[in-house]
This record gives C-alpha cells, sequence and structure tokens, in this order.
C-alpha cells in the first residue's frame, strides 16, 4: 500500500477531485487488453498473477478511484462511492494484507448505478454468483465470506501501491482474463497509440506465423540463439 | 483437524446416528446462501477462501457428515458412504494438511445414489470432468490426480476442524460459488429466520441504491467518517 | 528443471530428433484422461496440483516437446516451434521458479499450424481469452500478463523435471481438467492397456455403485476398518 | 478462530475466571517437549509448522489466556493481561487471517510483571531484539513491523482456533523449538503420565539404537516390511 | 517494481548522484530500530514479514541505493557497486518475482570497501555463512544459492516498490531482527524527532508497566472497551 | 518423487548395495559448500530455497542414500537405517507434499551410530532442540511435531526428486547454510576439481575487491552494460 505521506503524517482523507484520461483512452485500451498494453508501455504496470479475474469474459478499461483501507474494513469503500462516475473502476488497497470478503452485491449495485465498470480489489470479494447475474466483473486476491467491520478510518483518491504497482487516482486501468494493468493517466494517449501500433504488428505476424513461417526466421531468433552457444543437434 | 479425544487417546470410530436439522432449514438456507449465512450468525462458520468451489453454478445446503482422515489415504471415506443419507453433504478432514486426489467419481457415484447433495474436501479432488457430468458439486483446497491408499484407520462423524471452523456431525452445510459456511445444527431455526431477516433487507437497501442513493448517507456512515477523522478535501 | 548433464558443464542444444510413441496411443492415453492412467501407472507421472488447466473442457494426450528456459526469457520457446510436429504437446521448465507470462496467441498459432495440440508450462502463460477462442488449451502454474526477454539461452528436448516428474523428450502427455500426468514413451502401449482395463472395471463398479451396493462391500474393505481398529458405534 | 457462539450471536466478553492445570503438570509437560507430549496424546493438539518458535531456546509448559481479536487490531490483547497470573501463556487468535505486527516488548512488560511464562500468536510479533534480551519468549506465524489499531471488539477467554486445534482458557500449552502443542485441561494429569511413561521408553530405545542395534529389529518392523510387500534386493 | 516511466518507454540506467540524508539522521534512526520508526511516522514504510532478517543481532540505518534487475541477473548489482559511498544500504528489486540467489560474498566484499552497512534483497541470497563472518547484514526474501546470468539490462538509483513500499534512492532504510522500513529523505529528520518521542515515553510507560500497572488502566482502554461492547463477566 | 518405474508397475524394494564417490571427493565438496559447488558444476542440482537448514552452522558433504515415503508415513526410513554406512546423508522424498515430523532424535541417534552425517528431508523434522544437542544437521522443508504412521510400503535407494533435483543413491550431497546440493556420484571428482578452481579464482577476486578495485572494471562487465543499452546519468 501506499497513501498519503506528508512530514505531518498520516491524514485520512477523501478527495474529491480525479484528474480522468479521455474517454476514448479508456475505451480504445480497454479493447487492446491487459497482456498488449503492459508490452505497449514497456513491461511496466502489472499487478501480478495474484489479482485474478473472478468472472469469465469481461475486458475493460477505466479510471482509477482508489481507497486505502484498513484490513477486515469496508467503511472506506462505502466513502468511496460518491467520487465515482461514469467510466470509473474502483480499486481498493489495504494497509496490510487481508483475506476478508470486503466487496459483495450491495456496494456493485451503487457502483453500477453511477456507471462504474468493475473492481479491483486487493482482499477478498463475496457474491460471486449475484456479481455475475449483474454483470459487474471483479478482479481480486480472494474470493471470500469473510464479513467485514466499519470501524478504522483509511483514505479515498490518494496513491495506492498493488502487486508493486503504485496506482494514482485517475490512472488508467486495464483488466481481463490474464490480469489488471494500470497505465499513469499522462501517458493514457501515448499508451493507446503504442498499443494499436503493436495490436497491427501483431496481425501481420499473426498471418505469417499461421501459414507456417516461423518466427526464429521472422524475428531474425536463429542467429541469436547460436550467438548465445546454443548448438542444433540430431541427437544426445 | 479435530476427532475423538477421550483420555484414553485416541479412538477409531464410525458413528452411526446423526442429529441433522429440519430439512426445511437446509433447503432455505441453502437457498440464503454462504455469505448471507456468514453474516446472518455473527460473521461466523466460515471455511476461508482456500475451499473452493470446483464446479461453476452450484448453490447447495445440507447435513454434514463427518470424516478425519489419514493424509493420502481414502478408506475412511469409503467408510462413511453407508451414514450418509438424503440432503446430506460429506465433509473431509485430515489429520495434517494433504494434497492428494482423495475423491471421485466412483465415491461420487456411490453419494448420488444416497441422495447426498455434495463433497467439502479439505484436500484435493478428481475426475473433475466426470463431477461435471454428473452434476455433484465439490469444495475443496486442491484439484489433484494424486492417488491414494487404504491402509491407515480415521473416524468417521466425529468433530472436525476447517479452515479455523469446527464441524460436528449434523451441522448444517451452506456452500456456493462464495465458499463454505457451517452452522451450529441447534442454531439451524435461528439462523434461517436471521438469513430471511437479511435478505429481506438487503432487498430493500439494494432499491434504494440501484435508485442512486449512496451507501453512506442510507446507513449513517458519512457522520462516523467525519467522527473517525476522515476530511473531504477537494484535492491534496 | 534438469537439463544436459554431461561433465563438461551444461551445454545449451536443441535436440531435432525425438523418438515418439504410437499415435493410437497418443489418442487412447488422452481419452482415458489423467486421473485414470497415473492409476494405471502405479500412481506416477503426476505434475501436481499447481499446474492447472487454464482452459475448460480440454482432455489431450500427446508427445513431448520439452524446453527449458531461463526465468523470465522465451526464446528458447520460439526455438522449438520448429521440433514440433502433428501430435505433440510443447512442455517448458525452468531452471528457477518463473512467474511470467511466457506463451501467449503468437506462440500458440505458430504451434496449431504444426498440428501442435495444447502446452504445458511451468510458469505463466497470457492471452488467455484469445486462447480460449482459438481452442489452444494450455496447462500452467500462472495465468500472467508479465513480459518476457530474449537473451539467456537454454534447451530444446533435453530431460526436464516438473512438479517432481521427470520428462524426457517423446514421453506421452495426459492433460485435462485434473491436471497433468506424464507417461515415459517406452512405457505408452502397456499403459494404454493398463488404463483400458482400469477403465473396464471402473465401469462395472460404477454399475454397481448406482444401483445402491456400497464400496466397503464390494470392495471388502469393511473387514479391513475392523482389522485397522476402527469400530462402529451408533453414538459416541 | 472459534469464539462465542450462543444463538444470540456473537457477544464480546472478557472472563475473568479461567479454570487451569496443577501447576506441576504445567511444569512437567513443559519439560517433556511439545513433540513427546504431542505423541503421548495420541497425535492430537499440535498448531501446525507455521506458528514456529521466534526466539531460540526454549521450552515451556503453562495455562493458556485466550484472546480472539480482528485482524490489525490489538486492543483485546491489552484487555487480557489483567486475567493473567503465574504460569500462564497468552494465546491469540483472530477472526480471520492477518500478518501484522500484533504483541511488542511494552505487552511482554505487562505480562512478564505478572509471571505470564510466553506468548502464542496467530500474527505477527515485533521487537524481536528486545523480546529476546527481555528473555520473553514467543511463538507465531510472522515476525513484522506493522502496526496495529485498536478500535474492534473481540473476546477474552473463550474458545479459539489455531492451526486446526481448538484451544479453551485453561487448556495446558507446551511450547519448544518445534512449535506449539494444547492439551485439554482436564487431560493435563493423564498427558503427564503418558508423556513420562513415553520419556523412558525413549530413555531405553536411545541405548540401544545408540550401541548399534536396529530399530527394524528392535521394534520388529522388519516383518512388517515383508508383509507390505517390500523387497530387499542387492541392486536394481 | 517500479522504474523509470517517462512516456518514452522505460529506460535502462545508472543514475550517480544521490541525495543522501544527514548521517546523524541515519546513526539516529539505526538506533530507534524498524519497529518505533514505522510506528513514528505513522505506519508507514514497512517492507513486510517476508524481507526478513537472515544473521543475528544486526540494527542499522543507512541511505537507499536501489538496483531494479531483471529476474535471475544480477548484472545490475555489479553496475550499482561505485555508485555507492560510505552509509549506504543497497537495496534490490526486480521486474518479477526472482527466487535466486542474486548476492554473494564477492559482492558484499566490494561493498564492505565503500562502507556499505548492508543489503536489501527481493530474491535469495546465498553465501551465508561467509556473509556471517563477515559482518555484512543482509534482509532478503529468500536464502538461495541458485545461481544468475549476467544478459539483461535493468536501472540503479531509479524508484522501486519492495513490499508495497516505494523506495527512491537516497531514502532511510531501517533495518533489523523485526524487517525493514523506509524513510522518504526529506522526512528523516521529522521522522528523527518523532522517533525519539516515542521512545521516550515508550521508557515511561515501560517503568509503569514493570511496576505492575495495567495498560489498560495507563492508556484509558478500558473504559474504550465497555464503549465497544465488551462485557465482563466471571464466566461464560 | 520419483522411484522405480519398470513396466510392471511400481516395486518396493530396499536396495542395499550403493555405489558411492572417493571419501576425498565427498570431504572436499563438502568444504567447498553448496553455492559453490552449484556453480561448479553448471548451476546445476541445487534442491531449492525451500529445502533449509535447521541448526545454524554446518557444511558437510556425504553420499546420498534415499528414502521413497507414503506422506505421514515413516516406516521406509526405518527400513534404511540398515544400509547407511559412514559417509553418508540420508534423503527422503514422499510420494507427495507432507508437512509431518518425520524424523526425530531416536532415527538420528541410529543414524550417528553408523557415521551418517546429516538428514535431508523433503517433509518436516523435530526434537530440533535434540538434535542440535546432539549435533546431528539437518536440512528440511518443514518444523513439525507432527506424528506419522507406520502403514505404507516405499524404497530405499531408488531415484528420487526433490526440489525438481533428481538425486541416485549414491550422489553426493553438499550442505550448508545455504542449502543442499546434489552431484551425480559419476561426476564427483570433476565437480571436485571445478570448484577448487572456482574457489582460488573467487580468492583472487576477493583480494582485488577488498582493495577497492570494481567488479565491473574487473570483469569488464562495464562495457556490457552499455552494449545492452545502459546509460550512465548523473540524475534523472
Amino acid at each position: 500500500m501506499s497513501g498519503t505521506s506528508t512530514p505531518q503524517g498520516p491524514r485520512h482523507v477523501i478527495v474529491r477531485k480525479v484528474e480522468r484520461a479521455d474517454p476514448g483512452a479508456l475505451d480504445g485500451l480497454g479493447r487492446a487488453g491487459a497482456a498488449t498494453v503492459h508490452e505497449a508501455i514497456g513491461r511496466r504496470g502489472y499487478l501480478g498473477a495474484d489479482i485474478a479475474a473472478r468472472l469469465p469474459g469481461a475486458r475493460i478499461g477505466g479510471s482509477a478511484i482508489t481507497v486505502l483501507s484498513h484490513p477486515g474494513d469496508n467503511i472506506m469503500i462505502h466513502g468511496a462511492v460518491e467520487t465515482c462516475q461514469d467510466g470509473d473502476i474502483l480499486v481498493v488497497a489495504n494497509t496490510a494484507p487481508s483475506t476478508h470478503g470486503m466487496f459483495g452485491e450491495l456496494l456493485a449495485t451503487s457502483l453500477m448505478a453511477r456507471g462504474v465498470r468493475g473492481l479491483v480489489m486487493d482482499a477478498g470479494v463475496r457474491d460471486l454468483a449475484e456479481l455475475n447475474e449483474m454483470g459487474f466483473p471483479v478482479w481480486s486476491r480472494y474470493v471470500s465470506c469473510q464479513g467485514t467491520v466499519k470501524s478504522s478510518p483509511g483514505s479515498v483518491n490518494v496513491p495506492v501501491v498493488i502487486g508493486g504497482v503504485t496506482i494514482h487516482p485517475g490512472d488508467v486501468i486495464v483488466a481481463d482474463a490474464d490480469g489488471v494493468v494500470a497505465v499513469p493517466e499522462a501517458e493514457a494517449a501515448w499508451a493507446l497509440d503504442r498499443s494499436s501500433e503493436r495490436l497491427a504488428k501483431e496481425e501481420a505476424m499473426r498471418s505469417k506465423l499461421a501459414a507456417g513461417e516461423l518466427g526464429v526466421d521472422v524475428s531474425g531468433l536463429r542467429q541469436k540463439l547460436l550467438d548465445m552457444g546454443v548448438e542444433y543437434v540430431d541427437e544426445l
């Protein structure tokens, strides 16, 4: 996790204003998908294999609304709802690891009413069957029933860290079956350009490979293998 | 795990008689689902995030038939089958952690013939494709092919512990996509009342939230946030 | 992992010739499925619960083409493609644990063009949605976006170890919803015989159990339970 | 975890009266050590390999004072101090997994002033260097700096579950380099007798083995090996 | 991990100039210890329970020299050595999880020659016996022999993330038996003041507690417990 | 795990004859230590970070006597004792993961009477305090009290796999604070030569580094860094 860090010590704040990327970038990056965007921006921004898609089939892009909570306490998620708007994705971190089921169908109902596209949770989610019926996609570290309290303060729309990646409010979140990637808001347009280029190149490559051309030849890797000392032999 | 604990040391027993809850409570709690029941009885009884649904879509309630086995040995599961009856759920614990595939389609065939509704396994299950076709739902810590022996004694219908929860034979098991919750048999009727109340309240709340009302207002959390020292600010 | 081990130290080789089992054995063992084959050959060859099916519904058998890579580096997978042929399954190990997404849709396109039936990866895979659409099944330790480099040499078609099982090039790989089992190439015909016998026995047993006969009686386990000191009691 | 479970839902209580075992049993079981006591009472009561000794050399026995806390919140430990007396061991469980450093030198100072012999913590401890200097031994799941809040109620001296073992207040805790074992208070005298017998037998066995006699001969295992189908061969 | 993130994509850089905190602050924070500093700055900066002390007895403070490496590749650590000076602590992160033994006695010899006080490694270290003899303390996620290559570029003195904490070059690292805490360089003086205050308060509290006063009375927690609904009862 | 694999299915055998390496090689490789030997033979043979030294200070080399056990069952360890002789190290694998305390002081007494130098256990050990007093070093995946049964057959002196490394009876085991490395018996002399060369080179390098020379200069890595695209900059 991260959060506020003024020399006056941690403050607990709910920040109302969030600078968001262009809606076109949100949609475009969402369509490109997590793996493509991760590669396009230089193999950065991936939240790791443990933040997994919990409902099949979703692929979304949106603006991060961030929450920093105390483990086992979801009061700050309730506090975050009114800062959400159409095209947002709620991103919840904790000050220490938590396996609780911090999010369920009621919070999802609230968020859907505001146009939120999905949830990224560094803890557990529950009501999976209901979330599936509602069509509200979630990415989380756990699926868990474990209930929470509403006792300890945290913050909304401060920087948070999940899976080694710092996420600022307004950063673009791209999430699909491969997991979740965060793109700094200021890099959104550039990231979309790079992703589009990459998709075009992959399309060209795919045609060649489907036709039976070899990647080691198309990409010049055969010489690189030899240069690294790899020997081609018929048998050992 | 737990099991028998008389000062004469551990005995290996198969207990035939099990006191079960009212069938209506089994069905009602099953319909309410794991998360609702867990909350309704005071955030208790959840077996944890690692005992996961291995087949999609199931939501069941039933009476626990408990098995305490030696890791990597499934002879006691065979011994438990004849103590099962319509409406039961088989619950298998081990005296130490096990990753073995202790249960598969043949045992499921036997259990289905007796009206058993599903399996909760603190180890692995296998024959997942076949179990899916048969419609026999399983919750387990692992999916695993690893075969077992039939060499070491254990017990049937003694108290067991899974995921920090003590389960007595006859306790009500509620299992769905969110995991597994155990309710003491003596609390079944009360738990159903509480769950029904909770479902009614949630239904009312859902309507308000879907209409755009905010949880912080409906539930009076805004003042609590302020009391805890959370500040609303426009920007940091 | 394993690999070449001549006293001259590790060599990096791409071995072209692989002795494969009879196509009929590949298909037959694939149909029998991982759990059945694992049991049939004496509870051996299972790669463990962490190498999991990442796409639903697949059940395949094929010949192992093996890759030993440096973690986070997929150049050797590219080097392996041209050694693959119809009926093969690509098996990728690493010299140390890796969570990277070492395989995606482009490599899958290449492999499908050569008739490869699937992938077993002791690391992560990505492009899961695309692999699902293509119908190219994968078994892996992780799903991960994390991109790789192409910098360090490894080997193709040397013995590798995954999950405690040594896999030689040409060994038969059987993979389904229960995980992955490897059968030494020389044992393929014998393994198919044993698996067929086992399937026939299970079919007979299944009929009895579905009719309500008890496994403890059919298999003579009741006496064994008593011999081990298990007592039948009405209550504790 | 476990705790209170009346049909009125969870209550938060601090229970003052605890029935403790005879001081002689506490000391005797402590001297016997965790592995011996675990075996002596029928391979029960072991809290598992993850609850590890965090300071070298300690071996203690004492009466459990139990705490059930919310993760990341140590207010109930403070509430438990005054229920402790000479010969006790504090045992802290949580309602869900916690990695927090819930205990440090100040609480240890308080407990030492009351004659408490050590701590068993199903979470983290901190101030390890200071605890070592003070000579206050701790067994815990983690070592962690992570600070806690004092916001959510729990209970003191209710049954708790750690590592699959139910611990009632007053149960005997035995802890050493091998981990922690709990003995029901009512079984303390019997457990001490059984442990003493076992120690005597082990002493006799140790002399024989040190003199070169073989366990397979002394314990009659050679025939058992043959009965199980093990063959002695000179080479494969 | 983190690293450079210009819209031009990742660059691989070795940054020579690092702004460091006052040497007095390094020493003072080192003496205060990880847990005290973590609390003093508002429960921030802790790298988590998995980054553990691998040699007994050390407690150090120093300035972070940061390295971002490819997993299984230690060339960037070699590249970092010449940017180190007296009072520094080397901090190594990876672009993805790594279990390799990325650091041993030769690198330690180089660092000691430059006055470096210790190592924080988000991977493995080896030559533990030799490091212990040399008196060069290490904190790491693993102890591991696994050798590395020198093939892929990374960066030196860019921001890195370990255990959810962002560390900038020059930040103050405090490490002892409880783990590792990072303090932003700009907050060093303030953190030292806060830590000193806290140590003084703890000293006063320690005297009271050692004399038998109760924390619930000294800190006014008894009323808080009652306010939270905790009941004092003689027995359940 | 591995074991016998004849097409007749698994046999359970105790193999009496083991070909061992020259005693001088055992001692020399032991002195060189695990990390040096692992590097010397081409970064092979390391059993991984989870097989850890459980007693401080030991560094040994010896010949592997291998055991393949059923999890939670130590009868085969008893069966292995008489195949051990002076200079051996007992290596125990399981057919599936086990956390049991499969080894303690009585077995150690037997082994010490036969000149065995230590134990490598892919499960738990117990009686740690006693083993420490006896001076019998152990490397294991867990420390655990959990008792075992003596019910299921396995094998002695068949090939086993631990941590991805195949160990044949008679292979040289090198173990110290960094973990465990296995060297094929046939490579022992070569491995000793290579290790000695490496130690000599390291000694020379150590002197240069201690005198302040830089590894990037001594080893020519500075140019390699530049070739890989790493830029030296004063600040970002």
